[in-house]
């Protein structure tokens, strides 16, 4: 059975590209794996149908056989175990494909984020004058990109990993953030270069062509 | 071999009872495996040779065997699929386990951090008037108190699902967000309750205590 993934019918122009189901499609595609997309409008992902798959009511979820899952994160993970294109083989390996998708998504996506949506300021509940969301999120960078030193990829090879914190940083350019972090940049420009993002983006975008509003 | 989970001698009063390794005994002591701590400064854990085993300098880091990792989350679902009373048999029990972990971390935590650090209005880059990330997380809250329902934990029965998920409800507590939702702070106060969290919390409260500064 062709495994399923949900994502969105149309989005407005600022989430085009940007929607989560783009981990997935790229995961799948460097594992070379068909699927079948369950495309949703903006009101049907909010159904009671849908959230006993995803219960915050969003995308991707996803199934593969009796396997049924949500977040981005949990579902390119889960495909990390099923291909040596996405994880060296092995425990091991794996586990560091894990802690790095891990990293990306409550280590530095949180952070990137709120310097996105809001201001970087800190309320008095931290004691003394804790740093800014800006100042960790730089601080952290900063240790990403001591560890990326001259590796092309997260593990030196390709992996999942690389899907989830490639993707994360994409999220970073707008704001500037990359600016000061060429490794970063030029890392994130590698990911964006492979053949399957550019064949997952452009799976994500030909329904919203199809669908936009008059 | 007995596995090694990476901790702090002492931290100031605010982080007691909330530093992450918390999160990895508490699932170690749910499936009744013993475990060595390494105990850090807040000094060491910044040096060179702990951040190739925890790149951003901080802890936990969890060592296996062969097997080394970093991030709570990754190393709790690491630790369930090793036990079965920490995810269901098989693997469509582990996807569960590993997407409700995900989104305890990538879709409840980010929010309840910015509002506990951060004001919560937006910036203009979302169009129009976006909300807050006051109103994000109680729909979030709301959604995951409609899933919880009369459920005991996230599947019913307990796993390491509810390890996560219970810690990041502990971290809403003081801003009172869990106030106007009874179903999910009976949840976490249903997972503080376990003997296994109460073990955990003795045990990273200890050096504290033995360790405080004069």
């Amino acid at each position: 059975m062709t495994p399923q993934v949900t994502a969105f019918t149309w989005v407005p122009a600022f989430a085009q590209g940007y929607v989560r189901d783009l981990r997935v499609r790229w995961a799948l595609e460097e594992a070379g794996l068909d699927y079948e997309q369950v495309l949703l409008s903006l009101e049907a992902v909010k159904s009671a149908e849908q959230r006993r798959w995803q219960p915050f009511g969003q995308v991707p979820a996803f199934r593969d056989g009796e396997v049924e899952m949500f977040e981005s994160g949990a579902i390119v993970l889960y495909l990390a175990g099923k291909s040596s294109v996405l994880a060296p083989e092995g425990e091991a390996g794996l586990a560091q494909v894990s802690s790095w998708i891990f990293a990306a998504l409550n280590s530095i996506e949180p952070l990137a984020w709120a310097c996105l949506h809001f201001e970087p300021h800190v309320t008095p509940k931290v004691e003394g004058e804790g740093p800014s969301a800006r100042a960790i999120l730089e601080q952290r960078l900063a240790d990403l990109a001591a560890w990326l030193g001259d590796r092309d990829y997260l593990l030196g090879r390709f992996t999942a990993a690389d899907v989830i914190m490639g993707s994360v940083l994409r999220e970073l350019v707008e704001g500037g953030a990359l600016a000061s972090f060429p490794t970063l940049d030029a890392y994130r420009r590698r990911c964006e270069a492979r053949p399957a993002f550019g064949r997952a983006m452009a799976a994500q975008l030909a329904p919203f062509a199809e669908n936009a509003p008059a």
